[in-house]
Protein backbone atom coordinates (compact mmCIF):
# COMPACT_ATOMS: atom_id res chain seq x y z
CA UNK A 1 0.00 0.00 0.00
CA UNK A 2 1.58 3.45 -1.22
CA UNK A 3 0.66 6.08 1.98
CA UNK A 4 0.96 9.81 2.39
CA UNK A 5 4.66 9.16 3.80
CA UNK A 6 5.83 7.53 0.91
CA UNK A 7 4.79 10.81 -1.16
CA UNK A 8 5.72 13.28 1.26
CA UNK A 9 8.53 16.57 0.66
CA UNK A 10 8.59 16.32 4.59
CA UNK A 11 11.40 14.89 6.04
CA UNK A 12 10.54 12.70 8.75
CA UNK A 13 13.36 9.76 9.47
CA UNK A 14 12.20 7.09 11.53
CA UNK A 15 14.29 6.04 14.10
CA UNK A 16 14.45 2.36 15.54
CA UNK A 17 13.55 1.31 18.97
CA UNK A 18 16.92 1.96 19.79
CA UNK A 19 16.96 5.67 18.83
CA UNK A 20 19.20 4.69 15.26
CA UNK A 21 18.54 4.71 11.25
CA UNK A 22 20.29 2.43 9.10
CA UNK A 23 22.72 4.17 7.04
CA UNK A 24 23.67 3.19 3.58
CA UNK A 25 26.97 5.34 2.25
CA UNK A 26 28.07 4.94 -1.29
CA UNK A 27 31.32 7.23 -2.99
CA UNK A 28 29.56 9.34 -5.03
CA UNK A 29 32.57 9.21 -8.09
CA UNK A 30 32.51 5.23 -8.40
CA UNK A 31 29.16 4.62 -7.14
CA UNK A 32 30.56 1.81 -5.12
CA UNK A 33 28.67 0.95 -1.72
CA UNK A 34 31.76 1.59 0.79
CA UNK A 35 30.16 0.58 4.18
CA UNK A 36 26.49 0.54 6.16
CA UNK A 37 26.56 2.42 9.67
CA UNK A 38 23.70 3.56 11.93
CA UNK A 39 23.06 7.46 13.03
CA UNK A 40 21.12 8.36 15.99
CA UNK A 41 19.39 12.07 16.06
CA UNK A 42 22.55 13.58 17.02
CA UNK A 43 24.57 11.82 14.74
CA UNK A 44 22.65 12.94 11.75
CA UNK A 45 22.05 16.64 12.61
CA UNK A 46 25.67 16.70 13.01
CA UNK A 47 26.12 15.55 9.38
CA UNK A 48 23.41 17.57 8.14
CA UNK A 49 25.18 20.96 9.64
CA UNK A 50 28.88 20.33 8.85
CA UNK A 51 28.56 18.64 5.42
CA UNK A 52 30.89 15.71 7.20
CA UNK A 53 29.86 12.07 8.47
CA UNK A 54 29.13 11.23 11.61
CA UNK A 55 27.64 7.96 12.60
CA UNK A 56 26.76 6.92 16.08
CA UNK A 57 28.91 3.65 17.31
CA UNK A 58 26.96 0.88 18.49
CA UNK A 59 29.83 -0.90 20.41
CA UNK A 60 31.62 2.13 21.24
CA UNK A 61 27.57 4.10 22.44
CA UNK A 62 29.19 7.07 21.03
CA UNK A 63 29.45 9.37 18.13
CA UNK A 64 31.78 8.45 15.60
CA UNK A 65 32.79 10.77 13.52
CA UNK A 66 33.93 9.02 10.49
CA UNK A 67 37.78 10.22 9.49
CA UNK A 68 38.78 11.44 12.89
CA UNK A 69 41.40 9.16 13.67
CA UNK A 70 42.42 7.81 10.20
CA UNK A 71 41.83 11.82 8.21
CA UNK A 72 39.67 9.44 6.15
CA UNK A 73 36.51 12.08 6.67
CA UNK A 74 34.17 11.24 4.03
CA UNK A 75 32.40 14.71 2.57
CA UNK A 76 28.44 14.46 2.38
CA UNK A 77 27.33 15.57 -1.13
CA UNK A 78 23.63 14.07 -1.01
CA UNK A 79 21.53 12.24 1.44
CA UNK A 80 18.81 10.57 0.33
CA UNK A 81 15.69 8.74 2.11
CA UNK A 82 13.86 5.80 1.35
CA UNK A 83 10.17 5.53 1.06
CA UNK A 84 9.46 4.71 4.72
CA UNK A 85 12.00 6.88 5.61
CA UNK A 86 13.53 4.57 7.63
CA UNK A 87 16.91 4.06 5.79
CA UNK A 88 19.36 6.77 5.03
CA UNK A 89 22.00 6.65 1.67
CA UNK A 90 24.40 9.13 1.95
CA UNK A 91 26.75 9.98 -0.99
CA UNK A 92 29.98 11.23 -0.36
CA UNK A 93 33.51 11.92 -1.51
CA UNK A 94 36.00 9.79 0.43
CA UNK A 95 39.04 11.57 1.54
CA UNK A 96 42.19 8.73 0.95
CA UNK A 97 39.66 6.63 -0.94
CA UNK A 98 39.56 4.25 1.97
CA UNK A 99 36.63 3.81 4.12
CA UNK A 100 36.93 0.72 5.51
CA UNK A 101 38.81 -0.17 8.61
CA UNK A 102 41.00 -2.91 6.76
CA UNK A 103 42.73 -0.04 4.75
CA UNK A 104 40.16 -0.89 1.70
CA UNK A 105 37.83 1.38 -0.57
CA UNK A 106 35.04 -0.15 0.63
CA UNK A 107 34.23 -2.99 3.11
CA UNK A 108 32.52 -5.54 0.59
CA UNK A 109 35.54 -6.67 -0.11
CA UNK A 110 34.63 -10.26 -0.30
CA UNK A 111 31.95 -12.34 -2.32
CA UNK A 112 30.41 -15.82 -1.67
CA UNK A 113 31.84 -17.77 -3.80
CA UNK A 114 30.00 -18.88 -6.80
CA UNK A 115 27.51 -22.32 -6.01
CA UNK A 116 28.34 -21.96 -3.30
CA UNK A 117 26.78 -21.17 0.84
CA UNK A 118 30.15 -20.72 2.96
CA UNK A 119 32.80 -20.06 1.26
CA UNK A 120 34.30 -16.40 0.20
CA UNK A 121 36.57 -15.16 -2.15
CA UNK A 122 38.17 -11.78 -2.20
CA UNK A 123 37.70 -8.91 -4.66
CA UNK A 124 39.64 -6.18 -3.75
CA UNK A 125 42.57 -6.89 -1.34
CA UNK A 126 44.46 -3.37 -1.99
CA UNK A 127 44.94 -1.73 0.85
CA UNK A 128 45.69 2.43 0.68
CA UNK A 129 46.42 2.24 4.18
CA UNK A 130 48.47 -0.10 6.82
CA UNK A 131 45.21 -0.31 9.54
CA UNK A 132 47.79 -1.12 12.58
CA UNK A 133 49.94 2.54 11.57
CA UNK A 134 46.48 4.46 11.88
CA UNK A 135 44.55 2.62 14.45
CA UNK A 136 47.06 0.85 16.20
CA UNK A 137 45.92 -2.73 18.24
CA UNK A 138 42.89 -1.43 19.93
CA UNK A 139 40.26 0.80 18.28
CA UNK A 140 39.16 1.23 14.64
CA UNK A 141 38.32 4.47 13.92
CA UNK B 1 41.46 -3.37 15.08
CA UNK B 2 41.61 -5.66 12.45
CA UNK B 3 40.61 -8.96 13.20
CA UNK B 4 40.84 -12.42 11.72
CA UNK B 5 37.35 -12.90 10.76
CA UNK B 6 37.85 -9.33 8.77
CA UNK B 7 40.10 -11.50 6.82
CA UNK B 8 38.29 -14.41 6.82
CA UNK B 9 37.06 -16.65 3.73
CA UNK B 10 34.43 -18.20 5.83
CA UNK B 11 31.08 -17.34 5.48
CA UNK B 12 29.85 -16.81 8.89
CA UNK B 13 27.21 -14.16 8.77
CA UNK B 14 26.25 -11.76 11.89
CA UNK B 15 22.38 -12.06 12.78
CA UNK B 16 21.23 -9.36 15.38
CA UNK B 17 19.14 -10.53 18.47
CA UNK B 18 16.33 -10.51 16.11
CA UNK B 19 17.81 -13.50 14.03
CA UNK B 20 17.99 -10.81 10.90
CA UNK B 21 20.82 -9.01 9.22
CA UNK B 22 20.72 -6.21 7.13
CA UNK B 23 20.75 -6.31 3.07
CA UNK B 24 21.58 -3.56 0.65
CA UNK B 25 20.34 -4.41 -2.83
CA UNK B 26 21.54 -3.06 -5.75
CA UNK B 27 21.29 -2.95 -9.48
CA UNK B 28 23.99 -5.10 -10.69
CA UNK B 29 23.69 -2.62 -14.11
CA UNK B 30 22.48 1.04 -12.91
CA UNK B 31 24.77 0.63 -9.69
CA UNK B 32 21.95 2.21 -8.00
CA UNK B 33 20.49 1.27 -4.51
CA UNK B 34 17.51 -0.33 -4.78
CA UNK B 35 16.10 -1.12 -1.37
CA UNK B 36 17.63 -2.51 1.39
CA UNK B 37 15.62 -4.96 3.65
CA UNK B 38 16.74 -7.72 6.03
CA UNK B 39 17.17 -11.59 5.79
CA UNK B 40 16.59 -14.51 8.50
CA UNK B 41 18.74 -17.20 8.22
CA UNK B 42 15.94 -19.48 6.07
CA UNK B 43 15.68 -16.20 3.44
CA UNK B 44 19.20 -16.03 2.98
CA UNK B 45 19.45 -20.13 2.53
CA UNK B 46 16.42 -19.82 -0.03
CA UNK B 47 17.75 -16.69 -1.61
CA UNK B 48 21.07 -19.04 -2.41
CA UNK B 49 19.78 -22.08 -3.42
CA UNK B 50 17.29 -20.42 -5.68
CA UNK B 51 19.38 -17.06 -6.86
CA UNK B 52 16.04 -15.04 -6.18
CA UNK B 53 15.85 -12.53 -3.33
CA UNK B 54 13.88 -13.54 -0.45
CA UNK B 55 14.28 -11.05 2.49
CA UNK B 56 11.97 -11.31 5.77
CA UNK B 57 9.33 -8.90 6.31
CA UNK B 58 9.57 -7.43 9.58
CA UNK B 59 5.86 -6.22 9.37
CA UNK B 60 4.81 -9.44 8.47
CA UNK B 61 6.51 -11.24 10.19
CA UNK B 62 7.19 -13.77 6.86
CA UNK B 63 9.63 -14.07 5.00
CA UNK B 64 9.09 -12.27 1.76
CA UNK B 65 10.17 -13.61 -1.46
CA UNK B 66 10.47 -10.11 -3.79
CA UNK B 67 8.61 -10.23 -6.74
CA UNK B 68 5.66 -12.60 -5.52
CA UNK B 69 3.27 -10.48 -6.50
CA UNK B 70 4.27 -7.94 -8.21
CA UNK B 71 6.29 -10.56 -10.78
CA UNK B 72 9.12 -7.90 -10.14
CA UNK B 73 11.57 -10.70 -8.90
CA UNK B 74 15.37 -9.90 -8.40
CA UNK B 75 17.69 -12.53 -9.73
CA UNK B 76 20.65 -12.41 -7.60
CA UNK B 77 23.84 -11.66 -9.49
CA UNK B 78 26.61 -11.60 -6.59
CA UNK B 79 25.98 -11.52 -2.59
CA UNK B 80 29.02 -9.99 -1.14
CA UNK B 81 29.37 -9.61 2.58
CA UNK B 82 31.27 -6.74 4.68
CA UNK B 83 34.25 -6.79 7.02
CA UNK B 84 32.55 -7.86 10.10
CA UNK B 85 29.67 -9.81 8.24
CA UNK B 86 26.96 -8.43 9.88
CA UNK B 87 25.67 -6.66 6.49
CA UNK B 88 25.18 -7.97 2.73
CA UNK B 89 24.98 -6.82 -0.36
CA UNK B 90 23.32 -8.27 -3.43
CA UNK B 91 23.76 -7.55 -7.04
CA UNK B 92 20.72 -8.19 -8.66
CA UNK B 93 19.01 -7.77 -12.11
CA UNK B 94 15.49 -6.55 -11.27
CA UNK B 95 12.80 -7.82 -13.17
CA UNK B 96 10.68 -4.69 -14.49
CA UNK B 97 13.34 -2.21 -13.25
CA UNK B 98 11.17 -1.13 -10.62
CA UNK B 99 12.29 -2.61 -7.01
CA UNK B 100 10.29 0.16 -4.97
CA UNK B 101 6.72 -0.57 -3.82
CA UNK B 102 5.74 3.06 -5.17
CA UNK B 103 6.54 1.37 -8.31
CA UNK B 104 9.94 3.61 -8.96
CA UNK B 105 13.04 1.86 -9.66
CA UNK B 106 14.36 2.49 -6.68
CA UNK B 107 13.06 3.45 -2.67
CA UNK B 108 15.65 6.27 -3.11
CA UNK B 109 13.55 8.28 -4.83
CA UNK B 110 13.97 11.43 -2.72
CA UNK B 111 16.82 13.47 -1.09
CA UNK B 112 17.18 16.70 1.61
CA UNK B 113 16.89 19.39 -0.81
CA UNK B 114 20.56 21.16 -0.34
CA UNK B 115 20.98 23.32 2.67
CA UNK B 116 18.07 22.05 4.44
CA UNK B 117 17.42 19.85 7.37
CA UNK B 118 13.96 19.28 7.21
CA UNK B 119 12.75 19.08 3.34
CA UNK B 120 13.22 16.78 1.01
CA UNK B 121 12.72 16.77 -2.98
CA UNK B 122 11.91 13.74 -5.54
CA UNK B 123 14.68 12.93 -7.46
CA UNK B 124 12.32 9.96 -9.62
CA UNK B 125 9.06 10.39 -10.36
CA UNK B 126 8.13 7.92 -13.36
CA UNK B 127 6.27 4.88 -12.02
CA UNK B 128 7.49 1.53 -13.69
CA UNK B 129 3.76 0.66 -12.74
CA UNK B 130 0.54 1.32 -10.94
CA UNK B 131 0.72 0.34 -7.14
CA UNK B 132 -2.76 0.54 -6.72
CA UNK B 133 -3.15 -1.98 -10.13
CA UNK B 134 -0.24 -4.70 -8.56
CA UNK B 135 -0.67 -4.41 -4.51
CA UNK B 136 -4.43 -2.88 -4.30
CA UNK B 137 -4.71 -1.03 -1.24
CA UNK B 138 -4.07 -3.63 2.02
CA UNK B 139 -0.42 -5.27 0.92
CA UNK B 140 2.78 -4.24 -0.48
CA UNK B 141 4.08 -7.21 -1.75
Amino acid sequence: MVTSSDESSQFLPRFNESGLITCVTMDSTTQDILMVAYMNEEALQETLRTGRAVYYSRSRKALWRKGEKSGNWQEVQEVRVDCDQDCLQLLVKQTGGAACHTGRHSCFYRRIKSGQSTELEFIDQNRLFDPTQVYGKSSTE
